[in-house]
């Protein structure tokens, strides 16, 4: 799978994912208010806004960039519907052709984890008949509970051509409380950035395995030393842009060839029309905004990298 | 809220939580069967099984122990038709005057984990109204965070009167793979478990906190080692029976006056009947089978606690 994102990545020329974290602060209130007129104060009414405010996003940005990652707690927090606007926010960026970043960070004991595993990228089996469930591309991967925890995602990602991305060192101003500890020479971060690597071994593709790393854009020589210290991890980068990270810092997240690496931006895109030097869209062109937000993202990246 | 799960405890006098993962493998044939006739092989169908399983156990031991824990893996493993089966289960549950510990081990950045916490435990607002979503009693956390990860869920805690497990020592074969590596003079996981006292320290009702610990009861010695340097955290202890850990090793995760933790147990009650000892009750009687591993339960639990 992840040499399918990397080709991608070449022919868009943008290692670039956008945050679909559609908090309702960001949503223009022209959807919310059509949204509420229909289905009343009501989750539906909220999860309807979600989708019709993803759709638009997609539309103006799907010929530009490579993928998609939605956060899951931005839907599930409207429950059924919002589950079901995240499972149509998947169908549709699928549909225009961008491979979509389940962004779950799931991760259980083993038996548990499979039912994850089955359910974010792979299928179930009912009665004879096996069926896909929410069926993304990649999903993001919690390590706290060790081995036992990745490995039915590993398993999935052979038989499904998959990939997962672990929270390695996260973007979060505390990410440091626990990760950043050191054990021995090392610190707990780099400890499950070794094992992302291993992790990985049976499951490269050239040069990068389908078992990837987030690496925080806030930690840029944190970045630099995990890029070095996992050469056949591909990192998902979170927080350029809202949470701090510059294109400038990037540099050491990819490797000699400017591969290895892509980069989130959630807030920055799809709430662009908000932010200083977009505002000129006004709401009701949000998504020419967030176009605009995509294009900049790329030449500061291109900048970065060169 | 921790204050009306003991009393609840005390009042059954069965620190015992049924954990509510129904695996398709554990529901009995003739469910299935049923259910696959009405709606096909469908995750419609599944997600029937699911409720009319649950349903059955629920009404088989409500009266015998204080709280459920239903698994959300299991569910979302069923896409939306499990997801609501996870509600209805949840309300069911709550009908019958059991607490609810939602089993979801969720955590990200923290504005992400406020959507988190609003999800399963507190309220979403949507135009000027605010909704439950989930509704569970209680939440289990992933800490690999840090205290962001965490704090949305801590303020939905006091705001809600609810409560949240954070993994401090899970059950899983290779939890000491990152939990149990040296930071200094102590490991991970008693760093985790200082964390969680801090964190409970503003919502302590009496000797324990809304926010407790999950210790796996397959580590009994780090359990009662936890038990004491966590002197304010109630621990929820998995991998009781079908994992490994037995009554007799529990006695440690237990406070001087036999409070301070409960038990869960999964398949141990819920495919009882497939075990030794309850096989006689045969497929039908699962149920019957469930109540029966319950009563054996708490019996061994008081021995232990004894």
């Amino acid at each position: 799978m992840i040499e399918k994102l990397i080709s991608e990545i070449h022919k868009k020329q943008a290692p670039i994912v956008v945050g679909l974290d559609p908090n309702m602060a960001f949503i223009p209130s022209f959807i919310k208010k059509a949204a509420i007129e229909e289905c009343g104060e009501t989750l539906e009414a909220a999860a309807g806004a979600v989708l019709a405010f993803n759709k638009a996003i997609v539309d103006a940005v799907y010929d530009l960039v490579p993928a998609v990652k939605p956060q899951i707690a931005m839907y599930e927090q409207f429950g059924i519907p919002g589950l079901i606007a995240y499972k149509e926010t998947i169908d549709y960026c699928r549909s225009r052709g961008l491979f979509v970043i389940a962004d779950v960070k799931r991760a259980d004991i083993g038996s548990t984890s499979k039912s994850y595993a089955n359910a974010h990228l792979g299928k179930i089996t009912v009665g004879k008949k096996s069926v896909p469930v929410f069926d993304a591309d990649f999903a993001t991967v919690n390590p706290y509970l060790g081995t036992d925890g990745v490995k039915p995602f590993l398993d999935v990602c052979k038989d499904e051509d998959k990939g997962i991305f672990v929270l390695v060192k996260t973007s979060n101003p505390s990410s440091g409380e626990f990760q950043d500890k050191k054990i021995g020479w090392n610190t707990l971060y780099e400890l499950v950035g070794d094992k992302v690597e291993e992790w990985g071994k049976d499951l490269r593709h050239g040069q990068y395995s389908d078992v990837g790393a987030v690496v925080g854009a806030t930690y840029p020589e944190m970045g630099a030393e995990l890029r070095e210290r996992m050469p056949h991890t591909f990192i998902l980068v979170p927080g350029y842009g809202a949470q701090g990270g510059k294109g400038a810092d990037l540099k050491g997240f990819f490797d000699k060839n400017g591969d290895g690496a892509i980069v989130n931006s959630s807030r920055g895109i799809i709430a662009a029309y908000t932010k200083p030097g977009y505002e000129k869209y006004g709401e009701e062109n949000f998504a020419d905004a967030s176009r605009a937000a995509v294009l900049d993202m790329k030449q500061d990246l291109k900048n970065a990298i060169a």
